[in-house]
């Protein structure tokens, strides 16, 4: 497969497990992929991975204010990385750290995609037994959204889950409190309305309990909603993986069983595992910009980085631009 | 215990299994419990029950538009037992019909409580360990909301754990998207300063993930929220639950092991199992109004006539009153 001509650029210093795991992680995505990879972070941190090093002496702490430490932390790994992709020193920028912070410097550092209103977060999925997992947008970068901005996250939304997922015509569908084209808040009605002309495959309708489903492919909702929705299922996951291991541990013959079960449950494990998706990405910024999550091991961050290889070779960000009507 | 001097009036026509599954959980509320209970629906469906019938020829079918149902079917199950607590037969409805239906008519037939502004769905969610569950409102009664009434939300969620659940003082949580006060919309930023001051112990903003944890007891947020938050959880739930059982039947060991693991996993089914909760109460509303849900067993309700006796007996609406700081 071929490989972008230039690195992408790893923040070294982001994330709980930075940045022992994330160089590990860059290591491997180097050295058994093949992705040329450059770390961005305090290069006293980073000897001895025999990686290339773009310096940046400060950091953005994973509870920091984005806002604030995108202003005043102008030599943070972030803020290094999304300028690396700017001034085409990498091709893409991989963070586990800071979200707000993610997207605030690639909004700030490499700009939006021209005509778009707002970037959105596209989240992955797992849909337990499906091949594809359903992609979710907008997962938090937006609080409030306007109708106009749903019907462009729907047009990215489906260009990411046919690059990313080859899925030739996602179904895209609006999230709301009914599946009848009435309901829901202003917002939904207005942006009901607006998506049947989107150029999308546009189902109508879902509900919150078709995230985990194979009947829809895109997601479309504003930032709050999404997050929530996100953290919701994340949280009941937790819950119940935590009382079902409880269960499991209850007597010795529990034990047991719960052992003879472990081969059957190993793929069901390995397909709702955050380290397998290959993280979020946010589309709208001009350049690819792949967001993994907070905890992630050296293996999610192998899988982010082949995600942004991925990404930018399938040259998604011109996709994108096209899909939104951008000027080319 | 005592039970309420007029009976529950239940919708027998009202759920995906009426009447039959209705009627049976009314005749064992009756016998089982000494509930009084009075059916509301067809005579010549719910003979041979040996339970009082309010007769009423029309059902507001589950996929019904809800308004145009109760303004147009006067003679339905649903409408007829909110005019028998509004008029003093009955001392609580029960549904596990048409929601929006259910609402409308406690709404309009027995009116609000004075002085509140909206009703609210208050659902209960069940967390996996915990002696009590999560009370989320509004569930889904109000698409948009004003922070006004989101304070309202969470002076009555903290009357319905108290009385409900025994919570002495419910810890109640703004859901947004970010710990911080500053987090989330403008709805909930302001209804963040407002509550504060709303007379109830506010711990501050709570995240989707903690809806099935113990840290807090009410979940405040505006019915569209809710009610994506509540579905998603639904289908999250669901699509683990179909995941794991179909690893547990990937071969013969493993549905021996899974049938050694059933003692120790019926706890933990039973309490996720939505006919235990004993469905969702409309606080607001000048009247006990109970929401089973749309696929009630007989077992679901018998808790849900349970929870009306309970809220009866408890003078549940008199506290609303009071702590909405109604007129006495």
């Amino acid at each position: 497969m071929s490989q972008p001509t230039l690195p992408i650029a790893v923040d070294a210093m982001g994330g709980d497990r930075a940045p022992a795991e994330i160089v590990a992680g860059a290591v491997r995505a180097h050295t058994e992929l093949g992705i040329p990879v450059v770390l961005v972070g305090r290069p006293e941190d980073l000897d001895g991975a025999g990686l290339d090093v773009i310096p940046a002496t400060e950091v953005i702490a994973m509870d920091a204010d984005p806002t604030q430490g995108v202003r005043r932390l102008k030599d943070s790994s972030l803020v290094r990385a999304a300028e690396a992709v700017r001034d085409g020193k990498a091709s893409a920028m991989v963070s586990a750290g800071n979200t707000g912070a993610t997207m605030g410097s690639a909004l700030l550092r490499m700009g939006r995609i021209k005509g778009v209103a707002r970037p959105a977060i596209a989240t992955p999925i797992p849909c337990p037994g499906a091949d594809t997992p359903t992609v979710m947008l907008d997962a938090g970068a937006n609080a409030e959204c306007q109708a106009a901005w749903l019907v462009q996250f729907a047009q990215m939304g489906a260009v990411f889950a046919r690059e990313r997922y080859g899925i030739a015509t996602p179904k895209v569908g609006l999230l709301s409190i009914g599946e009848e084209p009435g309901k829901g808040d202003s917002l939904r009605k207005e942006a009901y309305k607006l998506l049947g002309e989107a150029g999308v495959e546009f189902i109508g309708n879902v509900e919150g309990r078709d995230l985990m489903s194979p009947d829809v492919d895109v997601v479309v909702t504003d930032g709050f909603t999404g997050n929530v929705a996100l953290k919701t299922l994340e949280g009941g996951m937790r819950a119940l993986v935590g009382a079902l291991a409880g269960a499991f541990a209850t007597d010795d013959a529990s034990r047991a069983a719960a052992d003879a079960l472990m081969p059957a449950l190993l793929p069901l494990y390995a397909q709702l595992d955050p380290d397998s998706t290959g993280g979020a990405m946010l589309l709208g910024v001009d350049g690819v910009c792949i967001i993994s999550h907070g905890s992630s091991s050296a293996t999610a961050m192998v899988n982010a980085i082949e995600v942004a290889a991925d990404m930018v070779t399938g040259d998604v960000v011109a996709h994108l631009a096209r899909a939104v009507g951008a000027p080319a």
